[in-house]
């Protein structure tokens, strides 16, 4: 390649249009959501170098996704909840659970969440996640409405704010502990630490 | 203190409840928005770690946001523009100018931008940045209007479509070329680079 050649490759770089799926959002520093992406997205996602994808619909995974996923070495994260669910089954607070834990660990970051339209699943693991993070209800409700705007459901918020983050938190202690032991003023958890520039999330203090 | 001691000071800390200011979110690794923040957001707001706040409003700045930001070492990044403000006025593509070349720069991350309610001068501002990543146009509007929620305004959406980011982008050429040199094919730029579990923006080839 020339000189010239190669600026103009670099050019067309940069300037080539970045297309997010409907409803993206970063949550937190290697945490995204959205709506199910679509093949005219992936070229965005590619710039997000994502480690994992949750996906919170029960439908098998679109072929051209996992294709997607499998060129970029992503670890799909697949837990079934149906769009309209009955939110007062304890299935789905154990399938919700389980996500949570998949997406609190640094592992599996950079993460993103999608369901369909990025609003009533994806809302609320996001939600009970702000609620590990001890976030007051108002700010987790408001977040919860922003992206789910006129489709805001009741029992969304009802789940939300239902839902017992107590056991997890109490695995959590017993991980600090471990970790860092009793007499530690370092706690830091569920985030990446070592670095000052990316942020710390509740549970850090520096 | 007693190890007992030390446990019930950690699970303070822990249980604390986390108020974000309204509008509160992630805009990139590193970038936040919000509303204007009060006292009783300080608390969460130490938990970013930030470097720098840029805000938007013309008023002189709060003591008690003064003290809080001289206390903990944030830089203050004052750009006044009238909340109901004629967009089409050159002083105000100015001052937005000024605004995202302070935003952009990763020596002042982690930064918090924000206005009085963190929907329209806000959202105009990661408006600019988000053409300057090359998102299409359809997301920075989704993103505008999700904070700006019933009160979106037209004439918002209409600064961001016009904005001219050419000349910022070619000064962001020269700094790519000064920096990488001609023939790299690591443009990294704008935000941190060389950790590979930090979100990588449209400008960046791994």
């Amino acid at each position: 390649m020339t000189m010239v050649e190669e600026v103009v490759a670099i050019e067309e770089e940069i300037n080539a249009v970045a297309a997010p799926p409907p409803n993206f959002s970063v949550v937190e520093d290697g945490v995204y959501r959205s709506s199910f992406p679509k093949p005219s997205n992936f070229a965005f996602l590619e710039t997000l170098n994502l480690e994992s994808i949750i996906c919170l619909c029960p439908e098998p995974y679109p072929e051209e996704n996992l294709e997607f996923l499998q060129s970029h070495n992503i670890r799909l994260f697949h837990f079934g909840i149906e769009g309209k669910t009955d939110l007062s089954q304890s299935i789905v607070k154990d399938t919700i659970t389980e996500a949570l834990k998949v997406l609190i660990d640094v592992k599996n970051h950079p993460v993103l969440i999608h369901c369909n339209s990025g609003k009533h699943r994806t809302g609320c693991l996001v939600g009970c996640m702000r609620k590990l993070q001890n976030w007051c209800l108002d700010s987790v409700f408001e977040e919860y409405k922003k992206f789910a705007g006129a489709k805001s459901r009741n029992t969304d918020l009802e789940f939300i704010e239902s839902f017992d983050i107590s056991n997890m938190r109490q695995c959590l202690y017993s991980i600090i502990y471990q970790y860092q032991g009793f007499a530690s003023n370092k706690p830091r958890l569920l985030f990446r630490s070592g670095d000052n520039n990316v942020q710390k999330p509740q549970l850090t203090k520096v």
